[in-house]
């Protein structure tokens, strides 16, 4: 089983792939709550060089506030996350799949809202 | 099987156990990269009223950065998350085990990863 929903994008630089990803997130409900630029952590901490990889949390309001009414621990899991990093052939789209990410949780409720993220956190990465 | 390491402490102010919170992961090599006031987050999109309840990401960038060697997707799972929540009798300091957050990814080199993570955070929870 598949943990995220990606989609390859080429011909387009990383920060044009960040901007319509931002705007794909927002048209679908979905606020940028939180933001770590991976290479530039892991340049200023360990001084490596790695391909432009960012982390996005991403998080719908109303489906995070039913989904900690259900489950109240579930903050642990959120927000969502969508990736966006250089790969080869283009800059991939990420968005983990809150269904797989959440199946340690043994709640039916919440895996009925978390279906409903991971479609509408779907349509976002084809809008892109 | 549960999802997070849990640790309730009582007779302390929620700022009181933010602080010590986050020393222990400093002390166990977790820097907080991340951080969302969930209840006003919640008060200024939806006006609801919550109890007190903060996420912080918590990443140890060597390992973060062996992570996303071995499995280059893995950063829709980071960092890893330590909510901060009022609750009756307390605050209640809560961190994913990223053994069960991550168990849908097939990927046993990274389940190491995750499984020596999972102690360190561990041991800082139980240091706060």
């Amino acid at each position: 089983m598949g943990y995220t929903m990606n989609r390859l994008i080429s011909g387009e630089g990383f920060d044009v792939v960040d901007a319509r990803t931002r705007k794909a997130l927002a048209d679908h409900g979905f606020g940028v709550l939180t933001e770590i630029d991976v290479a530039a952590t892991m340049k200023k901490k360990l001084d490596v060089d790695m391909p432009a990889y960012r982390i996005l949390g991403a998080c719908n309001p109303k489906m995070a506030y039913q989904a900690i009414g259900i489950e109240p621990r579930v903050g642990a899991m959120l927000p969502c996350n969508v990736i966006i990093r250089a790969v080869d052939g283009g800059v991939e789209v990420s968005a983990v799949d809150p269904v797989a990410s959440m199946q340690a949780i043994d709640n039916s409720a919440l895996h009925a809202v978390a279906g409903q993220v991971r479609d509408l956190l779907g349509q976002a990465i084809k809008a892109i």
